[in-house]
């Protein structure tokens, strides 16, 4: 782990400048950035395409913006840090008295030294954000202030996702998202990419995954919707999934539960608390968040959770320029991906056998199941007899039964469970 | 109300002296009357006609009846009540002796000034009910007694029903029934039809109704009966009503439970109660009763209930001539109208909307319904945001969530929710 | 019950010495004499016919078999019993010293008296079962041991079992199976074979059955996997069904749980206890035990329940030939049959009748009952008025809700519940 810490903090490092929105040619660098980690097809969703309620929007580039006082000096530079710019700005060029900027400008209410983070996608506008003392500097400026924002908007771009498929043995698919439009932002969600990228080198390196994976990289909302109406079939058959956001903080681990309080995915991040021993913050369901509001919404219905380390709108430089690199670490990013492991071995493991002999007893004397008479001992497995977990297991595994149900019904362990299915599939006895 | 109550004690005065049973010309004279308080449409059903398990029996028509000693005294009199006359008698033309006339004389056990109610529907008889001293008088009579009941059986006349059908919004039909076979008894129910007529008035006045209201003014059974069978397709498709009986007495209010007591209807009822802050007696369901009987039966299985004052069987008056005009007032039955108008406004905004973009979610900013950037505070419904009461609106509402449900799961009250589906029915968001 | 005593110890004393295998003639003969019980059919399956995972096995047959010292005394001898013999040896005459001898030799562990009972179905092999001091003398013996097993194997054999089929008035079957596979042993099982050829025989004698009744008589495993295949469409309609197993012991009654406790069988048998005032044991469902394991397999999912007096593998003597006639008595089987009529009289009455009539009430003076007028009584049944018993009765009788279900809901015993439905069969308003 001390090693992927490194990598991850190398990487984060390398992303942090990057100005990504939800188009643009950041999010393409971003995610080529990614590349490096794990083999993630980039797809690219034209301009103009009609997405449910939704159209994919002009794609936005920026090359510069700054605002500058008669003397030529940059008051304010995109240059220095591109949370300055309000993401998705209109162009301008343009001198102008303080009064006239002031309505452009926005800075914290509450951390003077921050630059807080503002964006306006659907509606036309352009605009700075800055510190309590660079709009002091400004107002005392007063006049002659040179305002250009070097921006365009194509309507023959596109908006870019990212998209991992590891396919496993049942016909089940698990979700991972993760939005990657924020801009030097590192908690959220430089921590989340990131982390997400490393998962699915993780999971591609298994040979012995039950379930499929799918792994995507979206701006959050647009992207997100774009994505469900372009793979909404598949989409619509999704149960589980998760989303990867502000895991790299130093503060508390939490998780945000999906809509339905009682799905086994909120168990198991649960089980996966206990299991190392951390204290956890629940966030029940909110109908507020990230693009679980888009995977849950009533035509697809995916139970989705998220795991958080510093949960977005909690910690108090959420959605500044403070969320940087000396809140996150690659430390900290490395023990979410740890939990998010625990918990998709948990998930992985949520399968139903099927007893491919339903009608009575299968002969086990024939398939070499029955214990040899002779004195030998009967195996033992998970402080039962092996013959009994196998009876049990013919008895239960009927195709509707997780294991996580058979397990609690037997009051065996998993693992146990997992090594008799191994077992009477290879005895071609069971199947998934 | 006030004004309401007098017009009611008008109508019930008129009512009153009419005497009506299960066919014949006083129930259509009294339709004829409740005609003027709401547009009631009278039906006729061919006696004769088959009905399930039962046949439209023939019409009765009845001029007079007495019992006159040889003196020519009328020692009973038709004229004086028509309680007097056991409903349904056949004609009889006779002079007997007291010893035969006693087979035919009924009296209520308890009440020694009260003439008993009786009827003898299936079985053709003919009977005088009197209280104790008008029995001993007959009796010390003796003998040359004549009786007289000026009756006849038409089998070509018809049971006269009452129907009002009032539209909605959305498919779903609530039946409210009351019965109108009863003669000079006040309570029971002349204070259910008139109440009937007067709530079907309001409804007619609304606008705004969700639900279809279908009003039907039957005699008890075998109207109830025959009304099934002649519209039995629509009636199988209605899932609560109410049976409107016993409303106008000095005694408490109560109601009696559909069959199924956790049905809404029956919650709705002690909601209405609570919010009057009025004492009320539960009856849970009982195989005995009104029309419920019939409306409840396994081919119909509407929950039905029913809210009263004084209600039938408990009160000592219940089926005898002291269940006058006196007993019942409009003030008493107006008071009953307003909780079942309180019920209905329950019952009707028991609706489920559908989100129309069920996929991912709406664009709140192309429909008008993001708050405006810039400071402008958010509006606030029932003690939350706005945005938020619309945004769980569109989560919940998949069309089988009645509001009293999303009301439930969202902790918020109706109205809020109510004025949140207005305006997003406005926007073409959702449908009912 | 003392008659059937002394005639159940008749036939025990009879069957016991018979040596019954999972084929061969000792089991048609036993079957023979069951006959004379109760019009037992005999169905013959052939060897070799394949059964789901199995292979109905070649008919064994033994005529003698015996280890004999050079001065030609018997030392084992089957005559003397056949628990000797392990059950299915193939044949043996050879003289051998006792270390070969050993490696054939079974003793109890812990019942040095005892000769076990032992069995070597689906691996060729032969044994001899024997007392401590019986391996003591062959060991003492040595050398020249002359073993004979004069048996054989016939693959043009069959497989025995037997059958009784009851017709009920209702579509429902309840199974009761019993094993007929060991030899000389009393409780297990000769006991319950002999206590089903007498149910069978009560229940031939009964007129006013409601459900039907599959009563079989089979070898235990194979016998029964073999009756599934060769029934499987009638097999998989069964809900129900008892397995017959040691109900003869002089030790505490029992019963094994169905696999779903919360099914009415199991209730039923608790009531059966409880009436009688009896003590018992219950044993929750386990995946060994007897012939439910088959009948309960995922394909049937019948819920099978046995009622034990000393069940096997928990007296000691279980698997011995200490489980001989001085332990079962005629008494003690006749107490088990007892118990088994009552939940059979318990079974048979869960019945769901169907109000032929659906909509709306019946007419009741039409079909005579309505109670008569001038004040005859009306008739009470189990603490309530004949009326409100039928129109109950009619309202909730739609062919779904169980007898015990109407009980449960009315408050009002079954008994009281079947005439009533007794007398409205007999109208033609309700059916089964």
């Amino acid at each position: 782990m001390r090693d992927i810490a490194v990598e991850i903090d190398n990487y984060i490092k390398r992303l942090f400048p990057i100005c990504r929105s939800i188009t643009g040619p950041g999010n393409r660098e971003s995610l080529a950035i990614l590349q490096e980690i794990a083999p993630i097809e980039i797809k690219e969703y034209p301009s103009g395409t009609p997405v449910y309620d939704w159209v994919i929007p002009h794609e936005w580039r920026v090359r510069d913006a700054y605002i500058r006082n008669s003397k030529g000096e940059k008051l304010v530079d995109f240059q220095a840090s591109n949370v300055h710019l309000v993401s998705y700005s209109e162009p301008v060029a343009k001198t102008m008295d303080y009064e006239e900027l002031e309505l452009h400008l926005h800075i914290h209410p509450e951390l003077p030294d921050a630059i807080p983070y503002r964006t306006s996608y659907y509606k036309r506008d352009w605009g700075f954000c800055v510190t309590h003392s660079q709009r002091e500097r400004l107002r005392e400026e007063g006049e002659s202030l040179e305002v250009v924002i070097d921006s365009e908007f194509d309507e023959r771009g596109s908006l870019s996702v990212g998209e991992v498929l590891i396919p496993g043995k049942t016909g089940k698919e698990i979700l991972v998202s993760t939005y990657i439009c924020h801009p030097s932002l590192a908690n959220d969600n430089l921590s989340g990419a990131v982390m997400t990228a490393f998962l699915a080198k993780d999971l591609l390196a298994r040979t012995d995954l039950m379930h499929s994976y799918r792994i995507v990289f979206v701006p959050e909302t647009i992207g997100a919707i774009a994505y469900c109406a372009m793979n909404e079939d598949v989409m619509k058959r999704i149960d589980t999934g998760l989303v990867v956001t502000t895991v790299g903080g130093p503060g508390k681990f939490g998780y945000k539960q999906s809509y339905d309080p009682g799905h086994h995915v909120n168990a198991m991040i649960e089980e996966v608390f206990k299991e190392e021993g951390l204290d956890y913050i629940t966030y029940p369901f909110d109908i507020h968040g990230s693009d679980e509001r888009q995977y849950s919404s009533q035509g697809f219905r995916i139970n989705i959770a998220s795991i958080t380390k510093d949960k977005y709108y909690e910690y108090p430089y959420y959605h500044t320029s403070l969320d940087n690199l000396d809140f996150v670490s690659g430390e900290q990013i490395a023990q979410s991906l740890g939990l998010y492991l625990d918990l998709i071995r948990l998930l992985d493991r949520n399968v139903c056998y099927r007893n491919l002999y339903p009608n009575c007893e299968v002969m086990l004397s024939k398939h070499d199941l029955y214990p040899k008479s002779g004195g030998a001992q009967v195996p033992r497995i998970g402080g039962k007899d092996e013959l009994d977990l196998i009876l049990w297991f013919l008895f239960l595994a009927d195709g509707t039964h997780t294991l996580a149900k058979i397990s609690h019904t037997m009051g065996v362990d998993i693992e146990a469970l997992e090594s008799i299915a191994a077992l009477l599939s290879e005895k071609g006895l069971v199947s998934l």
